[in-house]
């Protein structure tokens, strides 16, 4: 039975991109709602309501099992969608927290959406694992519109960077959990700016990781289908962004109860 | 009998503006789409979908005639509705060549979101208008998330601005268009990059500008009720920063069919 994947846009393919790696014969739904995206800056009422759509979709395709593979839909929805989906919900966050205890001791530092720092689902699970532990949150906004014009580095990103970080670095983190599947791609000048002594963690990575050792055995090559709520034309080129090179994925769009 | 205006988020809102000073006593009825903003980086058909969903819904609450107070869905969306429209459609396309085509002599420039670019709506309607006139378009994603940061001039922005606007510069433009609802409020960094030699043309003030042209009188305060498809809550400050200080308005949450 296939994983059921989800993200507000394409970002989510970066978790996809290690969930291939760590089942590669299980078959992968990933549904990006490009035609709603960004979660980040929305209540959480709206985010509640599209994943509950989407999860509703992946059920009915098959979905063994669904991974919500977006922080804001993380913070925002899983909690409140958990009781009453019969399918098991994979959120970002506990596997994100796991992650970053685990990297280093010290102040950890949080960055996200809008909504993903306003919920304070991460300080929140942080303090819950580790009470008295230091926690630094900051919405950084400006990094996914960044991601998405291709200003990986250089000047003005760095400047952007340095500007977000600075009260984090005031506070002396030394774990930096990157609460934003976009954000992974910027981890070359982040781990720049912070230097060596401050570890990094990919909540994508940490989440495929945490589902890793819920399954057991390996497998061979699965599909994966793409389903994307606007027309998947224009994102052609930037799936392979996220995916890696030669990736095989069949893209085709769906339209949601309200997309 | 009211004004409607729509636009995918609020930033339309400048529109709205201009729009209370030049007909005092209209009552307006606004819609901001926030749960499924922006339109800019989205298809010609999604942006449609969402657009007839909001002028059936302005005709629904008595609407007189539409204020398309978006470039976006003006570029994608306008040519394509109004046939079945019952109500006059206003656009910002039409009222924005005028403009430029007023402002000045020489090559004009036109910034917007990538779907508007795209679109190439500003080329055509200016080839159309003054045949061999040179036009230079570029597609300037950051400047959205920069107004929304309230990052409105300083280092970042101004590097952002120059990077942007450097090909129109050897284009040596005499008229810029800014054919986003969202630019006007970078006019003063934009003005600074590009000197007094290039006029901007702002198409919010274009828009409301046409439209006065086709009514008569000059009545008094009318009042303004906006919708809008996500939580208002958020909005509240961010509505001031558009409309002005002291602009009383209602806000409600409205449900699409399909938000």
């Amino acid at each position: 039975m296939p994983l059921g994947v989800f993200d507000s846009g394409i970002g989510g393919l970066t978790v996809v991109r290690a969930l291939r790696i760590a089942f590669p014969k299980r078959d992968i739904l990933y549904v990006g709602d490009t035609a709603r995206v960004p979660y980040g800056n929305k209540s959480a009422e709206t985010v509640l309501q599209y994943s509950r759509e989407i999860v509703d979709f992946l059920g009915k395709k098959g979905a063994e099992r669904i991974v919500v593979a977006c922080n804001t839909a993380s913070a925002l929805a899983v909690e409140a969608l958990a009781p009453s989906c019969m399918l098991p919900l994979h959120g970002m966050i506990e596997s994100g927290v796991t992650a970053a205890l685990g990297a280093g001791e010290g102040p950890v530092g949080v960055i996200g959406t809008a909504a993903t720092i306003a919920s304070g689902a991460y300080p929140k699970a942080l303090a819950k694992a580790r009470p008295g532990l230091r926690v630094v949150a900051r919405a950084t906004p400006l990094f996914v519109p960044l991601v998405e014009e291709g200003w990986l580095d250089g000047e003005v990103t760095e400047k952007v960077v340095r500007h977000y970080l600075e009260p984090l670095q005031r506070e002396k983190i030394r774990v930096l959990v990157l609460a934003c599947t976009h954000y992974p791609l910027l981890k070359g000048v982040i781990g720049r700016v912070l230097g060596p002594d401050v570890k990094l963690v990919d909540s994508s990575e940490a989440c495929a990781g945490s589902l890793q050792a819920t399954e057991s055995g390996r497998l061979e090559k699965g599909e994966l289908k793409i389903f994307l709520t606007d027309e998947p034309g224009a994102f052609l080129g930037r799936v392979e962004s996220f995916l890696g090179k030669g990736a095989v994925a069949s893209m085709e769009r769906v339209h949601l109860p309200h997309s």
